[in-house]
C-alpha cells in the first residue's frame, strides 16, 4: 500500500498558517482518501499507507501504525468519512453507526479516539435522510475535528514555550511531536515552537519501551528540526535528571482531579522531577480531559501483548516461559503534575476546580 | 570455541556444599582450561566458550560474554592463572604483571576486578623464581578468590532471606545470580535461598535497558529454578512498585560512605522505593566494597558504545544523526539505601561507620 516516501506537504496552509517544513504529517486526507505514515517503520522508512476502510483504520490504530491520543482521535473521524463514502445508501446511517462503534474501541485508554467518535456520531443522527449529505457532514466534521486540533495544537504550543528558558535541559518521553497530533504536536511542540522562537532547548528524549516511540519517532522529529537532543534509555532518567530545568509529557487522558494517564513510565519521570525539584508539566489538548473520570483508578489501563517486550523485531530477548506485564500506560498522580498546558492556557492548582473551569469554559 | 551446550556440573561440590541443580555455572576452570557461558547468547542458547589467554579473557570482560561483578573478578584471576599455563619461563613474571595490569583495566567501575589482579599481582610479586611456583601460586590463588566469593555468596544468601517474607513481592534490576557471581549469585541469590528455605517469593525483573541483562539472564535463571516471576519494561518499576514488599539490588561498587554504583535504573528504583516506602536493599561481597572511594562522585561511571542503544542485535531502532548517551551504570546515593547484605550480615546505618567497621574486621 506504499504510495509516496514522503506525502507531506509541508507548505500547505493548514489551521491559519504555514506550519514548518521539518513537520512530517502523520495523517492525511484528501479527495475522499485516507493516508497515514507507517509509524511502525520509521526510522528506517516513511512510507504512508491508504487505509481503505473503517476496519482498516481500527488495525492501524490498534497496531499503532498511527498513533498518538490527537492524531487517533483524528484518524478515527477520516476513517469514518472514508467508510461513509465506501458504504451503499442502503442502510448507510446504521452500518456507519457500527463502524464508529468498531473504531471506537480499538484502543480504551486515549480519550480523544472515543470523543472524535462521538463527534462523528452525533453528525450521524442529526443528518437528513440525504445519504450524500450523510456523508458530506462526516467529512466536514472530521475535518473540523483535525483543524481545531491543528489550531489547538499551536496554540498549546504557544503557551507552552513560556515555560522553556533560554538553553533548557528538557527531558521527555514516547513521542509528542506531529506524528502524535496533528499540527505541531503537544509536549514536544512547545519544544518545537521554543525552538521557532529563537530558545536552544536540549531534549533528552527517553527511548521508551517496549515500542520505543522516543527512540523511533522522536529523535527521527528533533534530528529533522535540527533541534539538540540526547537519546537514553528511560532508566538513565535518574541520571540526566540533574541537567533538566523542566519534564513536559503528553497525555491520553485527564481525570477531573488531574491524575493523568500517559505512556509507561511517565510517573517513574514525575517522581524523579519531584526528586529533583523540576517542575513536570502535561501537554495536552481539552480533548484530552474526561471529567466523567473522577480519578486516574477509573482509567482503564490497556495491556498489550507480551511479545513487545520478549522480542523485538522477530529476535527473542526473554525466555518463552517468562510471564510478562506489559501496560501500555500508567498514571501519574496528580500530586506529582505542576501543571497543564492547554490551548486554553496553563492549568495550575487547584486541578479540580480549575479543570472544571476549563472545560466547562472550553 | 563452542565446547558443550551445557557444560556445567551442578552436583559438583563447591564450597562446602552442594548448589542447586538450577544454577548455571558462569566460569569454569579446571585442568589449567578456562570457560566460560557466553552469556550474550542467552537466553537462545547456552554455549561455553574457551578462554585461551589473558588477552582472550580481557576481551570476553568487555564484552560482557562474562559479567557480573564477582564473577569478573574470578574470570580475571582465572585468565591470569591460564595465562601463566601459557607463557614461557622466559620473563614470565614480567609479562603476567603485564597481563594483570591489562586485564585490570578491562572495565572500570567494578570494583572486584580491580581487588582480584590485585591479589593476583601480589601473589606474582611474592613468588619465589621457580616458574612452576609461580604459576602453581597464581592458579591455587586463583581457585582461593572464586571458593571465597562462593561462600560469601552462600553467608550472603543466607543473611538477605532473613529480609524476605512467606509470599514476598521482589523487584530487581539486571542480573545478580549465577551468572553474575559465584555460587548462587548476589542478590537473585537471596531470592534463591528464600526458595529453598520453602518460601513463595514473587520476583518482578527489570529487563535492564540497554543489553537486556533482567530479560535474557535472570528471567533464565528464574524459570530454571522454577520461582514465580514477571518480566516488566524498566519504566513499569512505579507500576509494579505498590505489589512489591522489597526492592534488592546488587552492587559494582559501594564507597565509603554508602553510595553505590549499580546497573543504570538503580538509582530510579531506590527513589522509587522511597516514595512507596519500601525497603532498598544492596547485596554484594565485601569485595564490591571501596573504602579508597570517599563517595559516589569519585566513582568512575562506564560509558557504553551508542549501538547498544541504536541497534538491537543489527536492527536499527534509532536515527543515525541522534547522539546518545549510554552510561551503564548510575550511583545511588546512601541516604536512598536502607542497608547492605554482606556475607558478614546486615550493614545498617550510619553507613560510613559500619561500612568501615566491616572492612576491618572481614
Amino acid at each position: 500500500m506504499l504510495l509516496t516516501e514522503r506525502g507531506d506537504k509541508p507548505e500547505k496552509d493548514r489551521g491559519g498558517s504555514k506550519l514548518p517544513s521539518f513537520l512530517l504529517r502523520a495523517v492525511i486526507y484528501s479527495n475522499h482518501q485516507l493516508k497515514i505514515i507507517d509509524q511502525r517503520l520509521l526510522p528506517v522508512r516513511v512510507r504512508y499507507i491508504r487505509l481503505h476502510n473503517a476496519s482498516e483504520t481500527a488495525r492501524a490504530i490498534k497496531s499503532l501504525a498511527v498513533r498518538g491520543a490527537p492524531n487517533i482521535g483524528v484518524a478515527a473521524a477520516y476513517g469514518l468519512a472514508v467508510e461513509a463514502f465506501r458504504l451503499h445508501d442502503a442502510r448507510l446511517r446504521f452500518r456507519l453507526c457500527r463502524a464508529a462503534k468498531m473504531i471506537g474501541q480499538a484502543r480504551p485508554t486515549a480519550v480523544n479516539l472515543k470523543w472524535a467518535v462521538q463527534r462523528i456520531r452525533k453528525v450521524i443522527k442529526e443528518s437528513g435522510p440525504d445519504p450524500n449529505g450523510l456523508r458530506a457532514n462526516v467529512q466536514n466534521e472530521a475535518q473540523r475535528i483535525e483543524s481545531e486540533e491543528i489550531a489547538n495544537s499551536r496554540a498549546i504550543a504557544r503557551y507552552g514555550a513560556r515555560l522553556i528558558t533560554k538553553d533548557a535541559g528538557i527531558l521527555t518521553i514516547c513521542n509528542t511531536g506531529a506524528l502524535a497530533a496533528p499540527g505541531l504536536g503537544t509536549a514536544l511542540g512547545v519544544v518545537f515552537q521554543s525552538y521557532l522562537e529563537g530558545k536552544r532547548p536540549h531534549v533528552y528524549a527517553c527511548e521508551t519501551r517496549p515500542l520505543l516511540q522516543g527512540a523511533r519517532l522522536t529523535a527521527s522529529e528533533l534530528v529533522r528540526a535540527g533541534i539538540a537532543a540526547t537519546l537514553i534509555v528511560d532508566s538513565a532518567a535518574a541520571t540526566v535528571m540533574e541537567k533538566c530545568n523542566i519534564v513536559i509529557v503528553g497525555a491520553d487522558r485527564i481525570a477531573a482531579n488531574g491524575d493523568t494517564a500517559n505512556k509507561v513510565g511517565t510517573r517513574m519521570l514525575a517522581v524523579l522531577a519531584r526528586e529533583w525539584h523540576k517542575p513536570f508539566y502535561v501537554v495536552a489538548p481539552t480533548t484530552s480531559f474526561d471529567i466523567g473520570c473522577a480519578r486516574g483508578d477509573d482509567i482503564v489501563i490497556e495491556e498489550r501483548s507480551d511479545k513487545e517486550v520478549r522480542s523485538l523485531k522477530g529476535i527473542r530477548v526473554a525466555p518463552d516461559a517468562i510471564p510478562v506485564f506489559n501496560p501500555a500506560f500508567d498514571i501519574t498522580f496528580a500530586r506529582y503534575i505542576t501543571g497543564f498546558v492547554t490551548e486554553h492556557g496553563l492549568v495550575v492548582r487547584p486541578f479540580l476546580r480549575n479543570i472544571r473551569r476549563l472545560m466547562h469554559d472550553s
